[in-house]
């Protein structure tokens, strides 16, 4: 019901407090027996000590887990803020009926059966849900695995972790809300391991009643929480979604997603798991880009990074200064620095200077190898490491560190020395565990610092990467505040008059490039000739050489039937083109042949793929990448939505990876940045007027020569008002 | 002294026999003071109660660590297999000397400060090495940190894991030798904590003697040694590797290598770190491609890699079933797999409808989603998981399993059904580890049933994906044994002739052309016209369109510096083109123009590259790539060891990401493959049969239109004999 609102409503935070901070629970299920639901959050809920008061809900039993029992949420007499009922789902709509004559604010319903088991469970939800809306109980669930508070003790969520292992709740600043029970249940074990601690944790369920998007936007106001998490695997409310993201981060707290279905392996298991459709996980990126949310493919791995982001600040620059305790773990570090797209920081001459005293000339300062550092003067070990290391952490080319502990002696030395110039500096300091199961001391002395301490390279570098990203994100923001908003100029009239004429479908290329025309685009237009003899005129008129391509009902790609012909020299070779096109026609049975659009041949010395795309839940996109067919092989293409600024235009081009070939490549003329971006620009204007009119539209390629680029193909499909 | 043997000597081998299994150890240096060399080693060899003979050396002391103490090697009076020496570096030539006066075997010098600290310690190290030669000993080191023999309870090797942490050394069937002694800790550490076990472990210091290929060559020998593990930062003597590598692989034993150097920062850091030059390390891995040598990144994936190859079986299919004990760790799995080059399996419909028992039809079985396996009869929940695993277990279409434990109950029993299940149908099955540091129990059961355990899953996909390439090596290398061998036909007489003529340097377009076209390519011969006029007459006898290409002394890349015109349609067009081209000569300084090739205009369907390069540590090589400047731009190429066989160029050029422009993408005509192959394996001959007379060759692009295939343009570079 509150998917449409920005915010939250008072009735839903109010609703969400109930849920996260309760004053009173009844435990409509509870039970002795800790391997049944109502058992085991029961017994969380003491273990961790809740100060709250409790009442056990059992007709059967006159005290549970050492608690005096209730036969009825109606025998408790004193006010209820929040009902768990974990009981058989048939009788789930009979105890919401009790909780709403009891006033009860709100429940959540661990009990499953219900819309995830199929249409009858469905039904059934669909009746517990308009219990709990009439009585104005807000409900979390059902089949949802519970929540947390950890600032409350509150440990309403079936752990293994905090079941078995914790002696008390992973406590910190990081919110996570998950369409998984068990990934939050994975978070957990890892928090506790590496340190990390949570404000609030909560697993969704079907969410019948309260949503992502609720429980999102209350983490935002949480003065606990300085981090939020989602793990998600359908979006329904989208729009909403990015929007309490921007106030998250004008509230400075950092948003991170993990969303399955990134694959097409990935949607179905989503679809199977959860039988909710999504849009492409493609789209859902680009608005996360565009938005500033850090969107990470596994969660125990966004759970190191938001431990990292409450840790340390953002690296102030790009390079990473590497260290260990041996030369060949440092170089096998450097060699993987280029697999997560970073750069080694390049020292600068005062630092170099600085650490003469420590390395001999045929040692480089970095990666630091502390087995190479042995030139210094009679100092001690920690003193000499001490002094050796502090230059690199000031140097401004160093942003972040990283050091890769492999076994040695004094590793939980090293781990707080290191930590405590990482914080005085002002830069992410990383421990690394390569040393295994022997590095318990050091595990210990991190998490006493409040700093992460990460099972392998690969996060770490995974982690600085994203504090990299993240530091990009905010400066382009601060940018995007100067610059001006995103154009979303009216289209021409004489377009509008256009399109009102065009039947729904594929349009013509013809209709495409006038569209494209009227728009503002240079266009590379043909003339149609209907038979070879008007075709042959058609190009000795224009000069050769010319290209044909065929102009037909039913035909969409034109080259893959062989409907294109370039660079014809002359009378004879137009009129052989012309004859094979129209044969290879004849032998298409849903084609209708036309004739053919006779146009100069015009080669650029790049050619880009421009178009847009239109997401039913995603909304407009604006698609950039390198033309023809080649890099259509190689998946050189960036998404952006729309409408984009110029700025977001122009750094997308800069990251094809053909841009180069834009640039002046190897002596090609470069291309006008300006004037690209204007194009696109265009494009995504006119995707962002038609929305869900123009569901796709594809020029490719643009020849683009120096100044001039003109459309010489375009295709798109056309959805009648 | 041993590089350059195939196999080793049977004093080589006798005296690593002294140095892996000695049956007395004279200890040079032996200190109660277990934070020094001598000491540690010492404790070592006690505590986990080596057999032989033990004799510690030190002027000083009457006693060390309770044994009796020797004055010098000359008091032992006794035979000694292995001297171990830790005393400072100045005193180690005279303690070779003595360990020469008493017929010592075998010597293992740890002491540093040696080569690796500049030439004064250089000359040392000769000095010390002369002395062992002359006797006779064999030496490992200098700067080495020790060996292992876990067989023979012979912990020679400085590890903070063995010394602080484990009660026995981990033992097994993998062999290590390495050039960084911190890498053999590291995997010392892990292996402790996964239950890997290891045969010998090699720090191999200086390599002053004995060198990386001794060693390697007694491992494969080794009847305890199953699978082989090699750290190296420089290959030396390259083609014994290989041998040594080709002889394992006929043993039965899978050879992994980490190679630190791969990028210029890593490469750099290995020069830092050993003072040594290697090739490069794009063609290092072409040969351990072709030799079916599993190189990797990391020396602790490496150690899980060979741990599962001695665990399970090689996959016998390609598809991956995941398993997990939740919807959403299964979803982000399968999202994972494609970012490892795996493949989801396809279950067979009999499995399917063996499933449905376990299954709703909602719920997909793959991946396995414990929570949704409910809809069975009425057995216990270990039935259940078994009777609806074993099914996936049985499919054809499986080839390895991964469990992806997020925390849950049961997780022990459910890792020891998992391999049990894994072992009985010859699978691999691989369990993750998401739940953290709550899986001790878990880890125990795996360690007992001598399963790997994978600290996340990152390295069990890493693994599926390097047993899948060894599989696929297998079958390669089956394969091999049945076509031809490579040819190494010789090259024509004319060929030789022209070559003889030719000065050292870069060879002019047209005598690269010539070369080719005498080792009977295709070639687009241009003509040479010193003036517009003559370019024009040139034209117009061939017919239009024409390019021209610019001559001249001290130009190589010609379309950098605009001396390229294609697609030339007249005669106005062609004097335009040769006047700008030759103005655009005299702009450079170093350039004598001698004119213009003129050639027909011909633009192949496809473009490719067709090279060779000669390393001079490595040897020759082919190289295969998409031609044209953008996919050079895109780093999309494939190295080959030459010679290359026919299967293996046909191989190479499937990988091409621009393969499928060959083979029919999107109605262009398919490429003569066979002919492409038989074009690529005439390169390699060239190359191997010029071998450094050769550095480099390139053709590009070789266009091809059908079975048609011409060299546009080319460039070699000839080293004159």
């Amino acid at each position: 019901m509150m998917s449409n609102t920005t915010t939250n409503s008072e009735a839903v935070t109010a609703g969400i407090q109930a849920i996260l901070d309760p004053r009173s629970i009844a435990f409509i299920g509870a039970s002795d027996d800790v391997v049944k639901w109502g058992g085991v959050l029961l017994h969380l809920l003491q273990k961790f000590k809740y100060e709250g008061a409790i009442y056990p809900i059992n007709p059967k039993a006159s005290s549970i887990q050492g608690l005096p029992a209730y036969r009825s949420v109606r025998d408790i007499g004193r006010p209820i803020d929040l009902a768990v009922i974990t009981i058989g789902v048939d009788g789930v709509e009979q105890a919401m009926r009790e909780c709403a004559a009891c006033g009860v604010r709100a429940a959540m319903v661990v009990t499953s059966q219900f819309a995830e088991a199929g249409p009858e469970g469905a039904a059934k939800q669909q009746r517990v849900l308009e219990v709990a809306r009439k009585a104005g109980i807000a409900m979390i669930g059902p089949n949802c695995m519970g929540v947390l508070n950890a600032h409350q003790n509150l440990a309403l969520l079936n752990s293994t972790a905090l079941l078995d292992s914790f002696t008390s709740i992973p406590t910190g600043r990081i919110g996570v809300v998950s369409q998984s029970g068990a990934v939050v249940g994975a978070m957990i074990a890892r928090a506790g391991h590496v340190g990390a601690g949570f404000s609030s944790c909560v697993s969704l369920g079907n969410q019948a009643d309260l949503e992502i998007c609720d429980f999102f936007d209350y983490l935002v106001d949480d003065p606990k929480t300085g981090v939020i998490c989602l793990y998600m695997e359908s979006a329904n409310s989208v729009d909403r979604l990015f929007s309490i993201a921007q106030r998250a981060r004008r509230a400075g707290k950092p948003v991170l997603i993990t969303k399955a279905g990134r694959t097409p392996q990935g949607a179905r298991a989503v679809a199977s798991h959860t039988a909710s459709l999504a849009g492409t996980y493609e789209t859902f990126a680009a608005r996360c880009r565009a938005a500033g949310v850090l969107l990470q493919t596994d969660a125990l791995q966004m759970l190191l990074t938001a431990q990292a982001l409450l840790a340390f600040p953002l690296p102030p620059a790009q390079g990473v200064a590497l260290f260990s305790g041996s030369g060949g773990a440092g170089a096998l570090g450097s060699d993987a620095l280029g697999d997560y797209g970073l750069v080694p920081a390049e020292l600068g001459a005062g630092t170099r200077a600085a650490l003469g005293e420590f390395f001999s000339e045929s040692n480089l300062p970095l990666p630091y190898d502390m087995g190479a550092a042995v030139v210094g003067p009679g100092k001690g070990r920690a003193d000499l490491l001490s002094a050796s290391i502090e230059p690199i952490f000031a140097d401004p080319a160093v942003g972040s560190c990283i050091y890769i502990m492999t076994p040695q002696s004094s590793m939980s030395d090293i781990a707080r020395l290191f930590t405590e110039l990482g914080r005085r500096h002002g830069k992410p300091a990383f421990v690394v565990n390569s040393a295994s199961g022997i590095t318990e001391n050091m595990r210990l002395a991190l998490i006493e610092l409040g700093a992460p301490f990460f099972p392998s390279l690969h996060e770490a570098m995974l982690t600085v990467r994203d504090l990299l990203w993240l530091r990009e994100a905010e400066q382009r923001s601060a940018d995007a505040a100067d610059a001006a908003p995103a154009s979303q100029a009216d289209l021409p009239a004489a377009l509008h008059d256009f399109l009102r004429q065009q039947p729904a479908g594929m349009l013509s290329e013809d209709d495409a490039k006038k569209m494209l025309a009227l728009a503002g685009l240079d266009v590379a237009a043909g003339v149609l000739a209907p038979d070879a003899r008007s075709a042959v005129q058609l190009a000795q008129d224009m000069g050769y050489p010319v290209v044909l391509k065929i102009v037909a009902d039913g035909v969409t790609h034109k080259s893959d039937m062989g409907g294109v012909a370039l660079n014809l020299a002359d009378a004879d070779a137009v009129r052989a083109a012309f004859e094979r096109i129209e044969r290879a026609a004849a032998e298409l049975p849903d084609a209708r042949f036309l004739g053919c659009l006779v146009q100069p041949m015009i080669k650029g010395e790049v050619e880009l793929m421009i178009g847009s795309v239109y997401d039913d839940a995603f909304g407009p996109f604006l698609m950039l990448g390198a033309g023809g067919t080649l890099v259509e092989l190689l998946k050189d293409t960036q998404l952006l939505p729309a409408p984009a600024s110029a700025a977001d235009i122009e750094r997308a081009l800069r990251s094809l990876r053909c841009f180069p070939l834009l640039d002046g490549y190897r002596g090609r003329q470069p291309a006008d940045i300006e004037r690209l971006v204007a194009i696109s620009q265009r494009v995504s204007e006119l995707a962002t007027a038609l929305g869900p009119r123009l569901p796709e539209l594809d020029i490719n390629p643009l020849a683009i020569s120096g100044n001039r680029a003109v459309v010489l193909d375009a295709r798109a499909r056309w959805i009648a008002d």
